[in-house]
């Protein structure tokens, strides 16, 4: 069975998330979305918070779980079977960072793939960071994230 | 008529900015530069000192408004009839990040086009960041920035 | 008054390029669409071809005139007081290519400047060559290409 | 089921190749190599040369078929039920290229996903192209690709 | 003479980083190892400890002295009389930053130049944010630093 | 003894040229210029011609030798004592395609080293295919080519 992880902060999550998980599943057989445990970073929204949305927004896909992990990744992947690690693909300096990611992670699990899969043009240029400068004045998100999350946006910022 | 919005943090405004302006003014009929209000920035020199500098080193163009915005510039830019983005390309990493900043400002302002002009050679390289290094340990900066700039920059290392 | 250039081979014109040339609309009062005779190159639609294409599907732009050239640009530039070169971005080695070609075009010329203009997301990875190939294996183009220029490339591979 | 296909000139097959036909492998429940029929590059090998050489380093994987196809690869994918493409990642010129040939795929056959490997860091320079310049001069490719492409090599070239 | 000067942060030395080393040995006379003293950054070792790691790491190289500087790298230069700065070529985005780099050091020293050297294929996308985040995690570093540099690695961690 | 080759085709020899050769002089006590024999290309000037401007342009330096060669530059370097290959870096294509070559060549000759060297900012956009065809049109090559190499292009072109 091929067991899939899909690790990033998703704060918050976007349509470019959800883009790579729908393709994820049709490269894994089940696929869990790791939220990373980052105690040093200022985020927008909580861990709690974050797991909610992710759950709330992939509820309607069956083979989907969503976690928080702290540590390496690698060292996740091992302990929970996990042999593919889904990354999204976006610019070229993204594309540099991932293929050293991706080198580390093959030097501490040799057994553990990294796949990368593209969005959608559309979705190409969308990050959190947009989202939480776009959101934070007021702007209009909602071809960037899906419904729930600009509710909870609109929260966090009003 | 076509007025023009070049956005940046100026801190301090260098020969790459000012040669980015002469180009914008044969392009537009009316050219804002808008300080960008950021308070979560370190600056060197304050918002007050920028708009100074600015003001002086283009008070010979006539069609040059210097002003600070916070907010989206979108916004901004609907606001004040501003119908372009005016932006300089430099390295790859920036240009990365200015197709992304393109991208998503058109999904905000559809009628606001982003126009990009390339400075001379000789300027390309130049950054803020440089000039601020260099200045600090009182390297010459003479072909960096203006003489009124470099003024500005002795007396705050001195 | 700005009059720009618009150069390329345009073998054959795509929705990518329609998105520059309204662009440059706005950014120039008068705009030449300049077809660039390339004795070297193995065409698919002879410059005959592709000058009545592209005055079909720019008929209804009033400041467009469509025109082919020969020999440097620049010079083409000067002597049709032309001051304005129009490209537009695409992908990074797009990128590096054209700050090369601005770069000399600078020294040719320094009165006439580049200016940078970015397609729409779906129109980023569109091109020419692409078009070509689809278009030969009787794939769907109609996303690409105006539905004329669709036509001309069915009768050329039919 | 999932069945992928890794299309390529594959002239000649590397290391680089084998590389990522072993990790499609865990990625694709059936993998197709597809050769790419291609009149028009003066290619070193022909065509049966390549299908016997990658049917003779392929002979251990179960689930590997070695195809040619000609037309376009997502017409060939329609035709035989294949709902991924596989390609390798490697420079960045590459992901350029590899990011435009997925978006144009996408529109093609929104059903078809493709998916992006990466090669072993020390394959991550090894061409098709190096390994015929190198081999053509006699310099030692044992670390660029299978012994039985050794030596069709060295016989090409003696 | 051609003494070279190979700045960094080195926190910690990684494999990397000796790999340089060894090839400067190669194009310059005497090197310097300069330590960036940078008040700014939150390091993992103190300067002391890491003028002690490379102290230790390079004891078998008799032209290298490790040394530690502040100010601009080329008023270090002009004082010392080093007429070469060794920098490591690893990815595009560093690639970008080393031009920039190289440009302002000429303006500021035009008689000394940047030599760029790369690292071997195996530590190409070896760099010290990667050893710190992965030793932190007790992940194995082995084939990324040098035993000493694990070992102290190992008790800043326990 | 440190003996460098600096490969290409110089046809025509550029400022670019010329501005690495000065620095390669730095870094080696002796200079190889080596013109690559290469029947494939359509060439603009003749390998004698290319030997001849190359020898007059470097004539004031002592420690070059301008030759030509065939075949894989490291059995040169072998043969003729080599121990480092010299590289004029410009844009990132160039990079991408700069690290492959250097990945390459030490694997074949592992005592090799490949020394990146940085042509001044004015020089950085100059090539050999831009004097080609500047030039074939008759316009000002002065900034990019030695005043001999204008005059034997001149002729070429009259």
């Amino acid at each position: 069975m091929r067991i899939g992880i899909y690790p990033g902060s998703f704060d918050p999550l976007t349509y470019g998330h959800m883009d790579i998980i729908e393709r994820a599943l049709k490269v894994c057989d089940k696929l869990v979305v790791g939220i990373l445990l980052n105690s040093s970073k200022n985020n927008l929204f909580s861990l709690d918070e974050r797991v909610e949305i992710l759950r709330h927004c992939c509820r309607e896909y069956e083979n989907v779980e969503v976690m928080s992990f702290g540590g390496l990744l690698t060292d996740y992947c091992k302990k929970h079977k996990i042999n593919c690690i889904i990354r999204g693909l976006r610019a070229v300096s993204d594309f540099e960072y991932e293929i050293t990611l991706a080198s580390i992670n093959r030097r501490l699990a040799p057994d553990v793939d990294t796949v990368f899969l593209m969005a959608r043009d559309e979705n190409l240029f969308v990050s959190s960071s947009v989202v939480r400068e776009v959101s934070r004045y007021n702007g209009d998100i909602s071809t960037l994230v899906p419904p729930h999350v600009a509710e909870k946006l609109k929260a966090k910022f009003s």
